[in-house]
């Protein structure tokens, strides 16, 4: 009944735990994601603002920090769910986007509501602010997967999960990706070869695919 | 890979937790949960044989057993979203299904085929193991919610929880039913007398409802 | 009490960690495992049948889903005291037999007692039931031990408990033990050869023992 | 050595529990706080734009997401130190700001240095931004010791938390703060009448201090 | 192996839970355990000096930093195992001796040979240092209870475990005894007023029984 | 009010966990740490006696016991910290000090305040209880870190917190260092071999520095 319904519901995304049914030496938290996701978006603009591009601090501000406030509803739905096949993928989002609505509708007070409209979105689009979310997101599971596979964890879910998101990543046209492949990548990388899984081959192989 | 993926998966349930993101004095998870179905189960089998009813054991071993192996590959996907509307249900339903015949032809051999496809299709069907199962399922919940709402636990949630699970129960005509609401229930809220919260009126209202 | 109680009792199994004192990367609870059990069980019992083995798969049902309610009597008794001496082992039996038949004379309803007698009686006989519940037991410690041993856990328990529970599976005259030997053991040996620890040929040294 | 320094370091925050040592029933990690300040701090700044207030939103990102980072260095130091003395708060002050330095010019690329020094200084300064960010730290600590509260904890501290917290909010003049007392606060309060503990009466008695 | 496998083994008694199985709100491993009555026992050794009582400190110093050491083979055995005969306990006894007696033999040098043995001996012998450790692990038992009493812990096993440690305590002849009794017990007690449960009567019952 | 405010606040130890934000693969509360502590000082006092070496074991009873009290007030500083500067450092132990006096002050009865003032004090000075507390402390950090290293932790703390440890240790002038080195430290390296990290390298250069 009110803003308060909607601030206190934040908790639950602590626990909710990311990649739920597969072994991992750490397990995040939804809001812990996020948390990080906000923090890659702001140094990745700041890379974009250094090389010329206009930033909407506002918009980015945005649509980061509440790009996962669905699954406080759906819960992390299994990524292999999601892609099983384009149908089901869009009926999910489609159910997200209801249960966000019908939360809004009915606990937000009227004169915010296109607000929470409007942050509540799916954020990634085209512009600017929703591709740098789609690099962040991707990289807060290059990091989640990469440090499964340092610790030597065998699940072969963390590295198609590093390598799909490597993948996404270095589709999408941006200096700040120029400057991950270029600066980041290779630090972590280098990190990695102490791991008993090849992480400098996987790291290849998905760049050059 | 044969009949040990599917020995493995098993392990993959003990990671799953029920009832994602409310708050929790004491976390269940998915195979926690189905072991307990499967002994709820076993006694309220025993009930219907001693009142003359024949039990096929072995069906009921099965569809006990393995009744949420499906949430391996959909989690446990959050109740609200479930009931969130009849479309929606059915689609995941057609999912979850999809995913556990995927499973079966891609690891299971040949000649168990038949066998993982009985075992692992839905059991609440309207036989008698099939209601057994229904009850013992939502005995579960009424179990899992008494405890935190004894506790003192103030999400509505367990209330609702608590309370829809006795609505569904009453509704299935076995004699283990009617032994559960006349031996077992009143135990169970004599128990709850200490809460914070008045469980018997909640318990009169959902019988009366 | 009555069937409550019991029902109630169920879920401190829960809390009782198997194997504690040894570092391990995943605990498994008492439930968890008895879950597992019942489902290998199921897979094994359909073995025996496919080669035209008889299963009594209501007793296997009682035997396998029951197999370690006494724990919640006497915990997780560590492994070294079962096996100290034949007379402690003994002793330990006869107390948690002592204590599951006292819980029974105080809680159970009279027309219930000779059931739960029988359910919770020491399961692992000569019957076919029997030597599969000890089968299904014993490839739970071979599943636990091999997960930790493929991380690297370099607690020697472990590579006791892998190679004790081999050694024991490989003794029972089944159908479904010569399964597991063929096609299941070599896939799971196959999974460890990234482990620091040489898996192969502890299992090459159980199985020729 | 470079940003990948600074990202990998970011999930060392979600193992540094806020309020370590007492008591509660859900610890909460600095990371998942700091999430929950982001996005208190957007509806605040919300509230504040709907009344003709012009709000820095960059500025406002910098500042919310990164206020905590400087505890990766020196933990989440408790309270009690924090307010001893004054002369030691301001030497952890400046402990804290100087290993923060330290770290950007040990790690962080050259051309980054004035964005980062930027970004992770001390928040809270007297601009609507910075004022904002109090409230919205001040605000989770409401909310974080409500919860203990009404679940019946009865360690003294999250007494203390709560009502300090509150006396600070309504120390400064924004409109979202007038929005919290009169709308938010309210509803907050509204939910903890089951508690043993009376919230009422020291919500009502910070408010009048 | 020498002392080294004795050190080594330390850590494994934080895996090891007290009483197993019961829902609690906090846990405590046996190690924290073990750390608090060293804690208790050197202030009831201080009240008894102070009485003109002479304590063999370094006696009491080897019996209470080990007095649970033997769980390290047989873990927390589960009270009501312990009492349920005379003759069992008696056997458990004996099984715990002998493989601390086992684990001397084995791993520790000759020369260190004599003093492990003393020192790893049951220590609640009729001496004042004797007393003072079976004070002090009684004592830990009311602190554990108590704790979980106060935040509505339902379970009946705290407050029989409360009850019992109190008049243990009761009947020893110590000048701690009385000033436990009579100056830290009544502050404990005032403490407890909010809970649901009536610590002060169980107390008092306790204390006249 | 009294020691029953001291008794206590001595569980808080079991919330603060040692070395915060760092991952590890077991974590350890600081009265688990304490309690190995007390353990490693029995035996290295041991040692010191059987060189004819007097030790004063109520002394080292009192400092070894509480050598981390302190830390229930300021948490575990993280080490980074305490020796970023000597002046921080000093600071930081006057607030610890400043804070354990003030609660001696406050809470503990006039007849006690000399025996916990003396209990609480800083105990490592140059006496050979002193020193034993020392190698004690720092021998827990051996073995912390080693534990962390052998299973394949990559955080470079725990190299950099061996070696220290080590380097620590050998610098202090006792029998049972000497004995550590040439009977324990061994023993212990040679466990080390199966690690993905080089532990003896590490030893061989921390001892020859």
């Amino acid at each position: 009944m009110g803003i308060h319904t909607y601030f206190q519901s934040l908790t639950d995304l602590e626990r909710i735990i990311r990649c739920p049914g597969k072994f991992k030496f750490q397990a995040h938290s939804v809001s812990e994601h996020s948390w990080k996701v906000v923090q890659y978006a702001k140094t990745l603009a700041d890379i974009e603002e250094s090389n010329g591009v206009t930033v909407d601090w506002k918009k980015l501000y945005e649509i980061t920090s509440s790009h996962d406030y669905g699954e406080i509803f759906i819960g992390d739905i299994k990524t292999p769910v999601k892609h099983h096949s384009l149908e089901l993928r869009a009926m999910l989002q489609q159910v997200e986007e209801g249960m966000v609505a019908h939360f809004i509708d009915e606990h937000i007070p009227d004169e915010f509501k296109p607000i929470f409209r409007r942050q509540l979105r799916e954020g990634k689009d085209d512009s600017v602010e929703g591709l740098i979310l789609e690099v962040a997101d991707k990289m807060d599971q290059v990091y989640e997967a990469f440090a499964e596979l340092q610790r030597g964890n065998t699940e072969k879910e963390f590295i198609v999960m590093y390598r799909t998101a490597l993948i996404k990543i270095k589709e999408i046209k941006l200096h700040c990706v120029d400057y991950f492949l270029k600066h980041i990548l290779p630090d972590l990388v280098r990190e990695g070869t102490r791991s008993p899984i090849d992480i400098e081959t996987i790291t290849n192989e998905a760049l050059s695919s």
